[in-house]
């Protein structure tokens, strides 16, 4: 080889840094569970009601509707090879199928399958936003929505959510965040971690004020048609007299309870062709960065979409909304705490009145102790940008759910002033 | 809601650009592609040798074991939860207990799985280059290396690959290549689209220079261990006396014939620590932002790796190298056609001698014409920035191929000046 020295290089030694892109990706989340003291009370089994994960107490299953597919294509041989790069077509028919409406009709060009509602939610941000742009996000809100834009040099504005008026957004304080580099408002609903429904009058006025600054939304509707009795799940593409170009995302993760098969979509709503310029390849573009999710599971969306039980869906619901009830009923017990009776999805948020104790100055205190005396584990809010309240995922069986609340209980009336 | 109207926002209507990102994002054989017209020949059937999949015939399937084990995983429910984001420790277990060797040994912790080989690669180019840095890529090579390092603004040079010498380095060109900007050298051993297979001295000979420079190596293995007989694959971690930090990215897409899974994986290998004070973080923050592969696909991973016959990778090597020989021996025969004779993977780079013919200017001409009138799809060198060769992807079956070069030998006669 050769003996020549290049004159353009100078290193003296190995020094490898890593990008400013990895530097500034971040989960806050996981910045707030590092930085707590997670060693649980040894004589207590642990109850982890912490993780947005429905599968991890193994009492809600897939749809038969999953398994049997798996096991039907599998033998086929037949979705082992790479699909197009916006999803396989059949799938994406059956979800422009299930997910039109009158209002907003979809065909399976208007759809974009991604790996998990993250890739979707990375592509619909990556496509609108540029390094020193800025989106809005909820507060108490999930925290992907800050860790994409940060990793891409996109800032975050978050717009509060009003607990007292069931988490709807505060429009008024969105209305002055938004500015000329302003290019997409998040909104999710229903909501994580606020378990929140609007109703159609409240996104309406989100459409208002997203016209009036002619700012695009991406609505995270990964918890679509998960509403609990008398409420009603609203897509916000289905509403009239808009003319605000929407990217939807959704996927199989939470409504189908497998969220570890990374099936994710982007449902495009372009009433007015915004998006036809250049948004719409842009996106196509993006996918053919890494490829979509993978075909196997891909395979099994038209069954799946098509061939579940109702009852299976009702199942979910139902135990679901006993679920809340029963965490809602056993907390507003507790003097010092105030929950928040969800409407749908599946987390509760849980208001802490510190003055009441006398020992836990915070959010993190509080569940940090919960876990060393009572071993019950719960997010702090600051997880999602709002402390002194903690969030409760309470999709955990009937009896575990129970136990948890019970030892919540008597740990604060130990800690209560 | 409020009328105020923001200071800060005087948007006067719907104009949504599409991110710079967005736009920088492009894949080159898809620009080639959409540029050519493909019409195949009306009362020929087409025969595309054009796809990187091997699975598209038929005639390769994916191991038992993969079957096997999808049949009983999906059954369990174990399967369908979130995953840690690096990836599920058993299967990082059973990569790293595979790829292991005396000279560069392997822990759960140094292996990521990702959404694919092209996964890997976008975290691997991900975590090492910054906008305006510049990493090296091979020429011809695998179009993704440009495509995930120009939509992050890292610049690409492409090293040319010598032909005449089997498709090695020209490491005096690389070496000139190199600057104070250059963020690591992209090898991809067994080639695509070359099916070249490198001497350890050869890749002795790359560490020497990238150690001289300072420079980590991204090895791209996929093809790992697809070898033809009399031929070794030498894993590049696996060379003693180097102290270059190497990060080798590779997947289950083509040795276990299932690339539509999208299981991918990086192992690192840091006999020097050099990766110890940042990269290694940098790669696991990259982890969180859409999270990797299907949980379901990455459970068959100790399965497909430790109880997969010798007959299947047998089989498959046999079956490409006997498709191999019959490639070249039928397009040797065929004037104006030059093949490199492959020593693995499953392509073939064919030199055309454009003087040879009367009417075909270059690759992209002669690609087309072979399409409408022998209805028979290869992809002009151009696609991998190489005119004057074409890239058979050597799979199908061997009556298809046959076929193929019976047309091919009748279209150069017809065209041969
Ligand atoms: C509001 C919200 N959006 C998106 C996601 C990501 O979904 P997926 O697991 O499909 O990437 C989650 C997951 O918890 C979520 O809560
Ligand atoms: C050289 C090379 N690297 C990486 C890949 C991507 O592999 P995957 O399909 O696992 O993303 C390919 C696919 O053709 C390839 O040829």
């Amino acid at each position: 080889m050769t003996s020549s020295t290049s004159q353009n290089s100078r290193r003296q030694g190995w020094a490898v840094q890593s990008s400013i892109v990895a530097k500034r990706t971040f989960n806050p989340i996981r910045q707030v569970v590092d930085s707590m003291k997670i060693v649980p009370h040894p004589d207590k089994n642990m109850i982890a009601l912490s993780i947005g994960d429905p599968t991890v107490f193994g009492n809600l299953a897939a749809p038969n509707s999953a398994i049997e597919a798996t096991i039907a294509n599998v033998q086929t041989g037949k979705y082992n090879g790479y699909c197009h790069s916006a999803g396989d077509v059949a799938s994406r028919q059956a979800i422009a199928e299930n997910y039109t409406c009158k209002e907003a009709p979809l065909t399976p060009d208007d759809v974009i399958i991604t790996s998990g509602c993250s890739g979707a939610l990375d592509l619909a941000i990556g496509v609108l936003g540029n390094e020193g742009d800025n989106i809005l996000v909820p507060l108490p809100g999930f925290s992907l929505y800050q860790t994409l834009a940060e990793s891409k040099g996109i800032n975050v504005k978050h717009y509060p959510l009003l607990a007292e008026n069931n988490w709807e957004i505060d429009l008024e304080e969105m209305d002055g965040m938004i500015d000329d580099r302003t290019k997409a408002i998040v909104v999710n609903n229903p909501s994580n971690p606020c378990g929140s429904v609007y109703s159609r009058s409240h996104l309406a006025d989100i459409l208002a004020l997203a016209e009036k600054h002619f700012v695009p939304i991406i609505a995270d509707e990964i918890y679509a048609d998960m509403a609990f009795k008398n409420f009603t799940f609203v897509p916000m593409a289905s509403l009239e007299n808009s003319s605000v170009p929407i990217l939807t995302v959704g996927g199989l993760a939470k409504r189908w309870l497998v969220p570890g098969w990374r099936v994710g979509w982007i449902l495009i709503h372009d009433r007015n062709s915004v998006f036809e310029a250049e948004v719409r390849n842009g996106l196509n573009s993006l996918t053919q960065l890494i490829l979509g999710a993978n075909t196997m599971a891909q395979s099994l969306i038209p069954a799946m979409l098509n061939d579940t039980d109702a009852a299976f869906y009702d199942g979910t619901i139902a135990t679901l909304s006993e679920n809340a009830q029963l965490s809602f009923d056993m907390i507003e017990k507790i003097p010092g705490l105030t929950p928040v009776m969800p409407q749908g999805a599946m987390y509760m948020m849980v208001g802490i009145d510190v003055a009441a104790f006398k020992d836990l100055e915070n959010d993190m205190d509080m569940c940090q102790a919960l876990i060393s005396e009572e071993s019950v584990f719960v997010l702090p809010g600051s997880c999602f940008q709002k402390p002194d309240f903690f969030r409760i995922v309470f999709t955990a069986p009937r009896e575990k759910l129970k136990e948890a609340y019970e030892r919540m209980e008597v740990f604060c009336n130990k800690h209560r002033r």
